[in-house]
């Protein structure tokens, strides 16, 4: 029986707390919150938990096995660290932590203490993500060429993080899920509208040296929710709508072709345009699937599906976008070449 | 009554010939295209127009008075030249030309020689721009803050342009006829999978001064069929769904703004939504109305709605999202600037 | 403070708890059902309620001030009828009973006992429906000409009663409510494919002398979901999509009319449409809206939106449905006539 | 070579003239239509055709083998019984005529006479009736349950026949071609708003001893426009959406079984819900096969796909339904049980 504590009730904390409920061989003893109104409603529907104002109350409480963090970003860094420090398995709420630096420091905590250090991507326990990844696994799209992904509608607007870090983080995980290449650069283009510099929309492209491009349009200022990601193979291609209550894959055998004209020299693309498949995907609830893998990596010493890799991936390609955007959009660097020069940026020189 | 010559009798040609036949006061004598098939398909609908084989007989026919051209992009320069140097009125299809200088001369030459020389924007004569035109014009939105576009579908790919020179020039031309602020730089990123360098996935987004942000998503390589732009103001927003058959433009009566909290040093945006309006819409086929416009403007020496000025921005930003692709993504100025500034490229000035 | 005790825990019965938990004023004491597996999860959910085995348990228990029945429709009337001769005011969930005596002798004895008998039509309490009433009163529509709704999925199939009594009730429930006017007739047609004498697909027409005509069309073997109603008015016209997350009422300024050509002894019709208006609907839940409307109708003593006589009205369309599907379709009078017309079946006449 | 008259130039023809010029070894030699404006549209699209007045020019033409005829449905029989008498083929728009009775007729002389008579039921010609025929003949639905009809929208109301007449002919044509079983009788409601007794909502159900059952929704007065059709196996499922621009056909992997639990005397009834298909259908125009079907019979002496006996078997429908509609939406018998009283009706007994 794995003793859990949760830092933070905000939006997403009910969602947590129910599930780990439900989830097997774990308990959920205590949610700290320094909010006494949203303290009033966890007791109110959950009179069993402890709730608590400190979060060193659960930090330094022996009792507690492992930590749930749900706070706002900038402050995942430092209660995740002393909770390593203390001895506890931490999960964190996407994105990991506002810096690449931060996430590695976690990372190697982690591996020295022998904790479980786990980033909670929702979206890759869900029926729709696992459906898309068996099928470019089994090669059945051909080579995935590109992945689009829009993900806009309006509000809320977080305070302290920009679009990208508050909205891409789930298209961002799913790429890198399902996606065995690496990206090696990215470029970034935004605005804000609400005179406090965070970028309400952006716009993110993740180049690859195979020619497979990722592009993701995130803002907080669009009339209509839209959720919706194109992925396409040579052979077959995905439209994911995570908005469609039940038809959220649909499989295009739709593909394209190109030949070379070797008298006119000249390069002659063709398509075909096929039938459509909609599969019935696996409706379990994607929360639940990430609290057992929780539980269960813990329980079993293994890495969890969405694990601190992932969630380091995310932060890289997150600050890339920030540096690119600040510097009007140029190509800011994912590695550098010599793997020396760890976190700076190098903009391709032009001519 | 206005002689027309068309040259060039592809995809679009049929279009063309049917509504200047329909058109008021002009007579369509000739229809230049060098592949026999075309020219015995357009016989047969049309016994009473001439089909020749050579665009020089329409050219330097003295019994034409406006030339029509309908050919590939490459070809558009030299032969709109031509028919200007023979003192014909021109209309081009869009793009106007593979550069701005080529534009350029184009005008400068039609001044000279007072004729007209329009562009075929076929959009800017729908009854949805036109609408939204008129609701920025009002105010109705309040203060407009981005133009998002995604035009995206399978096919056809083009042997001699890439995406954005294919499908953009409408979005760009909507974006230039309603939208009054200046550009100053581009961005693009893109990828080519048929091993040709042209692009068939691109991303273009087009900076302003005032925090403006306009986006364009285009791809030859999507399953579905998407034609969707969103406008959005600080007082009301629209979506343009140009595949809807009625409800093309939604109003949402939805906003967003900020306060400073002067205390906590922070930026409190908040946001509202309302009700939507869905407008009747003026559903005249919008190329009689650009082939009423170029024989109205002909006979009255006036400018059309879709004159050469927007044909020529739309060239500058296409010229210039060249630019950033081929270097990497980095900011293409689209103006001269005053001072150099870092991490640009820029173009010969312009003017 | 008013006790409430709940009999039969099935799939509505956790919505019913949980939302009576959060209305104002009352407490829900006691939950009962034989399943054990249902306390079971009561219990684990809700630990301050007690679970019980017997429903008597909760009839006679003089701590209880208002039942809740949520059992199968056999047995709404003995569980409804012993709970007013206890005392109880009591509410039942859609459909009232399975007959129009039933619910008859429960209204008489309702009032007899001055205690509030009230149905569960829930739709009542949705902002889309409150929505539709609003423009139905303010004559906004004109003359309001027909409803049209279908209600069709894939199963649950009921074991006791047919797809109309199934799904038709919300349905009637919301033509009791907005329209004034009295239906005289019904006729109605179905068939089952289940070998158990219980239609699993029907229609039902509604008549009423006004011209003004009702259509239900309701299956549990439908591949596709739908929730959808046409009110049409001479003036504007209602589409309601309940399953449209947000834009469940489209206002169409569509209308018609006729005129008489006198000369050629001919009606002329013409028909006009504009544009379309989307509106924003109040969001709380419709089961809050219901259950706080029990208890302050408790309280003050009055009816109730959702009453009796709209329960009765329900119950009176869907037995007379029965009588025409199992007479081969043939119309049902609703109220017993003054003369006799051929073609048509008397129930047994009312009141 | 077969030389075509067609007698009517109303909304539908230009779409017959052009595909009688597209279809093979024929050619429209004259257009009749009373109105002079019409013929002037005529003329000025396709020169090469003679516009005349009067049909009789086209009846008693001995250069005319065949004749179509496009009018109001009143004036089918007389047109046709005189061309047939005149020794042409005829093909006559949907419906056949205004009565069992003048269709028979038809037939009979047709048959004498050794011409070939048809019916432009054009759907029955397009990719998505064709891919449903093949559906449920290969018995992939397995048993057929039910075929659920909607064709709705605003206008054209008809001076002549009610909505029944002008819509369902398309569905109940849909419903013959594809459903092998024979129905038994019908049951339709409806009601006017337009004063004339001519119906703009009607709704017609049609019975089959097998438990089949089809129910068609009719109407000239929804804001929205319908075309969607369900058809119902045990084993797979189909949804039939007409304005959908690719997707018209969906089927779903969905059914449902019952069995009988003989210790509780109760009918059990379980479903199952799977992936779904969307098959690229074949997208040649229908109007275009429908004209090359009735040459190529005439040709070949062979029966067409929209046979005789299909326009007849839906006039027998809709005849049925109008004797319904008028008593009150009582049972009306399709056939006689002795082959004796040929037209006549029968209510079913009630009681």
């Amino acid at each position: 029986m794995i003793n859990i504590g949760i830092i933070g009730y905000g939006y997403w904390g009910p969602n947590l707390v129910r599930n780990f409920f439900a989830a097997k061989d774990c308990c959920v003893k205590a949610v700290a919150d320094a909010r006494p109104e949203r303290l009033q409603q966890l007791v109110k529907m959950f009179p069993s938990i402890a709730g608590l104002h400190d979060a060193d109350d659960i930090i330094y409480n022996s009792n507690i096995d492992a930590v749930i963090i749900a706070t706002p970003v900038f402050s995942h860094f430092p209660l995740a660290k002393e909770a390593l420090l203390q001895g506890k398995h931490v999960l964190i709420e996407k994105p990991m932590t506002s810096s690449v630096e931060e996430a590695q420091i976690l990372m190697e905590l982690a591996e020295q203490k022998n904790l479980l250090l786990m980033v909670d991507h929702t979206f890759l326990y869900t029926g729709a993500v696992e459906k898309m990844k068996q099928l470019i696994e089994s090669e059945e799209l051909g080579t995935i060429k590109y992945l689009d992904s829009t993900r806009i509608n309006l509000g809320l607007f977080q305070p302290d993080i920009n679009v990208l870090w508050d909205l891409a983080p789930h298209d961002i995980s799913i790429l890198n899920y399902i996606i065995k290449d690496h990206p090696y650069s990215v470029n970034a283009t935004g605005t804000t509208h609400t005179n406090n510099a965070i970028e309400n929309i952006a716009y993110l492209t993740v180049n690859y040296h195979s020619g497979f491009i990722a592009h993701f349009n995130c803002s907080w200022t669009s009339p209509v929710k839209v959720r919706m990601m194109l992925i396409g193979g040579n052979r077959k291609m995905i439209l994911y709508n995570d908005l469609e209550p039940t038809e959220k894959i649909k499989i295009y055998d739709t593909g394209y072709n190109h030949t070379t004209d070797e008298e006119k020299k000249r390069v002659m693309v063709d398509y075909r345009t096929g039938d459509i498949h909609v599969p019935k995907l696996n409706t379990t609830e994607a929360l639940l699937g990430m609290a057992n893998d929780f539980i269960g990596c813990i329980q079993e010493k293994k890495q969890p599906k969405s694990c601190s890799q992932i969630g380091l991936d995310v932060v890289k390609i997150l600050e890339a976008s920030n540096k690119s955007i600040k510097n009007n959009g140029c190509e800011v660097l994912l590695h550098a070449p010599d793997k020396v020069a760890k976190h700076t940026y190098y903009e391709t020189a032009i001519q």
